[in-house]
């Protein structure tokens, strides 16, 4: 194990028909409250209404930043920033996914920023030192942006999809209401499943530490739990159970915890996916599944089978009757690359994409995409693992 | 999955060599600093002379709450909110086990009370409602007070052994450095590993919600971590990982984090242990191991093999083969058995004792306990699942 720092302050409540609850929370921050809210479900299901009726009931001050996209834009960020600055707003609470919530972080520190502008965060010239209380209620398990720092946004001007993050934009108090997402459709429910699966994916392959048994139990049980929650929310996308499964999962995928102690590491298949979808505007979800496969089997094929072959044996309890020697490479390599296409049966089965193909990009897209993802991987300091060689590599195995 | 609320604030600094930080994060918190210790490990070691430099040469002003036991007393505790009144000391550093961490806690709250005695928080007479700043750097893995908000502590007046805990009681840091518990003895790193896998296994075996796969998955995973690198500590005291992999296993075991959304739950063991500790004299971790198969027999005689079976398969990986069918009630209880016989096997491998009469308590003690539990049961508001008869036939399955 590594060694490691981890705090994480947010607030939990969790529960049926507990969304209710926003506005007193929002009362204990603020009187003046932006509410960031996306662009047509929230509207439709009457959620909007209710809970600016719930705010004003408490005798807060509400303005409205609607409209947030999936791949949250800048200018959406920095008109949020204008109504703050302009009625000295002094919280943000986020309805809505993960696109809102980011909003909302980027929202609550871009208006303390006196000097400089929202995007150095993004791009490294600026820390967030500061925010404004953000509080979320999150409509869809996905992100886990409702229990972490941390904000992805894209700047439309420069085609670029940069994350930053920081202890003040943490939520102070998340309301997880798994009644909220039954009304999320089939297709953005098992994006928000591989989301939070690729979340927990990423730091259990990379981890350059070479013995992590707690963090690599915690991640396989989460990963278990959220691959079959999918399904079942699926299969009934009113089961209570499920969605509340799949909802606390997707939120402890990343909060930090499986994270701390497996050494520094990097997010490959995030990083090549923000590229993705800032350039071809696919759902985030549906462009980490057409990745993951992909990026699965370039690990093997350059040498690292052994935590595939675990998530095998241990999630999907892969036998390794009838193969090499135990502890032989090539044992190792033959049951990762069974992993990994019982991970592509579950895409599959829960209706995702699993080759970029699937999504309708072509081998002659590479180029901008490795282009595109290298600029990022310069700003997130990984440019040296993940020169555009290599990013061209592997998406040729995806 | 029940509704709960989740929030754990205390920020962990883990790894090698990192307890010399105190002296900086105190300096954070105050400049008056109550240095809580225990008997006679700390000095020996030198990490108490170390300690004090290390705060000394920060500027900060020093005193030394020293001499807690196992068991902390209820005296030493009054003892250190006299020095913090005297004084005028803004903070506590506990440095030492979970007796010393508790202490702290209790001092912490007890010093700000104004109204009232510090035994009023264990007997419920008053709630936590403030405390001064704890930081805590734990010299062996076990409680997992270093991560939660919770303290035990003992009036030798009346020989009650009881539990209180708030929000105010997190400590602001704890910081994890495995080589501080190097030095363990034997006996006392298998007490420690028995009680953390307690800490998970109450919640999990008591959890009122029939549906709990997240934290199902969470528990087994530490569990199966805690119980493995027991065993390798206690073959290599100083193997830096299995240390580091027991220290954080147990901070995670007590931290919130298994127990959210299981429902209203108890723990039974951890009372009449308390009973037992407290009368007898005996180490927590030895009580607990003297009590855990018995308790576990019993759940299965009174009609609740599941989850024991269900560790039995997932940890103990123990086949159903030439059992009686699925599903069948039969299957599970043997399985059940199976199970705890395995645990108990544990538990002589890592040298501990698994029944009462290998702490020398005989049936003709079992009343006085029982007695004692009781009281202690119904100012924990359990006393209508744990009266009288109930841990009387408990503690005769032990």
């Amino acid at each position: 194990m590594e060694n490691f720092e981890f705090q994480n302050t947010t607030r939990i409540i969790f529960g049926r028909d507990q969304s209710a609850r926003i506005a007193l929370e929002a009362k204990k921050w603020a009187g003046r409250i932006l509410l960031v809210t996306g662009k047509g479900s929230v509207r439709r299901s009457g959620l909007l209404k209710k809970t600016i009726t719930l705010l004003q009931n408490e005798g807060l001050d509400v303005w409205n930043l609607s409209g947030v996209q999936s791949n949250p834009l800048l200018s959406k960020v920095k008109e949020g920033i204008e109504l703050v600055r302009e009625n000295g707003i002094q919280a943000v609470v986020a309805v809505g996914g993960g696109s809102v919530m980011d909003t909302s972080k980027a929202v609550a520190a871009g208006a303390v920023l006196t000097n400089g502008d929202v995007w150095d965060f993004f791009e490294g010239r600026q820390e967030i030192k500061d925010a404004l209380p953000v509080l979320t209620v999150p409509t869809i398990a996905a992100s886990g942006s409702e229990m972490n720092g941390f904000m992805v946004i894209t700047n439309e001007k420069t085609g670029h999809k940069l994350a930053t993050g920081s202890r003040s934009t943490y939520p102070k108090v998340s309301i997880l209401d798994p009644c909220l997402t039954f009304s999320v459709p089939a297709d953005y429910t098992a994006y928000g499943g591989v989301d939070a699966v690729c979340h927990l994916l990423e730091p259990y392959f990379n981890a350059p530490a070479p013995h992590t048994p707690v963090q690599d139990r915690l991640a396989e049980g989460l990963i278990e739990t959220i691959m079959k929650s999918t399904e079942s929310c699926l299969a009934v996308p009113d089961d209570y159970e499920a969605r509340a499964d799949l909802m606390w999962g997707a939120s402890l995928a990343l909060c930090g915890l499986t994270k701390a102690g497996v050494g520094e590491h990097h997010f490959p298949v995030h990083l090549i996916e923000h590229s993705i979808s800032a350039i071809h505007g696919i759902p985030h979800g549906a462009g980490l599944a057409a990745l993951l496969p992909g990026w699965m089997r370039w690990r093997v094929k350059t040498g690292h089978p052994e935590k595939i072959a675990q998530m095998g044996r241990r999630i999907f309890k892969l036998e390794s009757s009838g193969l090499p020697d135990a502890g032989s490479s090539r044992r190792q390599e033959l049951l990762a690359m069974e992993s990994i296409a019982t991970f592509e049966n579950w895409l599959s089965r829960i209706g995702c994409p699993s080759r970029l193909m699937d999504i309708g990009i072509k081998a002659d897209s590479h180029e901008a995409i490795a282009q595109n993802a290298l600029q990022q991987a310069t700003i997130w300091g990984m440019e040296r693992q993940y020169d555009k060689k290599t990013i061209t590599r592997i998406l040729a195995y995806c």
